[in-house]
């Protein structure tokens, strides 16, 4: 089963999703099984991280937006803004896709972790995620 | 099929579970399929790496230990001790999910890959792993 | 399904497979389903990425190297070269495995994304992927 979602993001930050995609597991009717996020986008990423104190989500954009600064001499990929080449970069250290077991018709994610849409980009996006569960 | 697994750790370092992740494949009794590492943790994580020569997995640790060190004024999240928002960095750049086809009964890994459970706290730490293995 | 496919590389950087990938997904027939990419290799690692402008892939490629440089004096396993400890960091870094859904017989990429084996090694290699194809 494949289903697509949509995540409307404001600017640069973490967005969960993990209630989105245990819906779509529901609506799969897997009992035990592989549950497979997918991000169509390569400005933006998905991440498993703490879903408590938001604090952790605040630290880890600023400590990923320090290391991949939008000011930097070695960007030539500059058409489409600052944040272009740093949001490719990003990308790339995170991750597109993340599979999660499925037991007993529920994602075996542990008691602290939830799953995000990691937005890269400044501007408001519409951003597509396809959900896939299988056996 | 999905299996849970332990994996007690010792401090921060690598620690290999493939031959646990191979026993439960053979479990599992899938002769072509894929195999689904996930790691229930958000202050560990997981990676495929060199199982020869220890120095390049101790490189590595060293090296990451470097790029997200203990002290650093921008941490907020710093509750659990200095070693929290370090280890939930290093587990946003590295994995939680890790997926390897299954070929004859075997997981289809190189020569020299090795699936580690990569600790990033100080503290022993029992660590849960779940496998899933599907057609 | 499980197919192995080659990829020859000529030094450092990305080089496309979604062509072939694609090629393995319609071969197996399966319409709608996953399909995970696996790169049997520890100095050479997978990322999905902007397939239009190379410039996005050479900052890319330029970035990792200036994080990750071949002289360091922190490394000890430099037996086979200046550039195979930063090769297992880069791939660290990356990604060893990518599911993507497939999606009416087709790869649910973005239109954007392309799927790269990035070679981390200075030297011509032959490195293997397998990808596998399941419901």
């Amino acid at each position: 089963m494949n289903e697509k979602l949509t995540c409307e993001t404001r600017g640069q930050g973490l967005y969960e999703v993990t209630g989105a995609v245990e819906a779509a597991v529901r609506r799969a009717g897997v009992s035990d099984g592989l549950c497979t996020v997918f991000i169509q986008h390569t400005s933006a990423s998905l991440t498993i991280q703490e879903n408590a104190d938001p604090s952790a989500r605040r630290d880890l954009e600023a400590w990923l937006k320090r290391l991949v600064p939008e000011k930097d001499a070695l960007y030539t990929h500059t058409a489409e803004g600052p944040d272009d080449m740093p949001s490719h970069i990003k990308a790339a250290l995170t991750s597109t896709t993340l599979s999660i077991p499925v037991v007993d018709g529920k994602l075996a994610l542990g008691t602290w972790q939830g799953i995000f849409v990691w937005e890269h980009r400044h501007a408001a996006m519409r951003r597509t995620i396809v959900v896939h569960v299988g056996p």
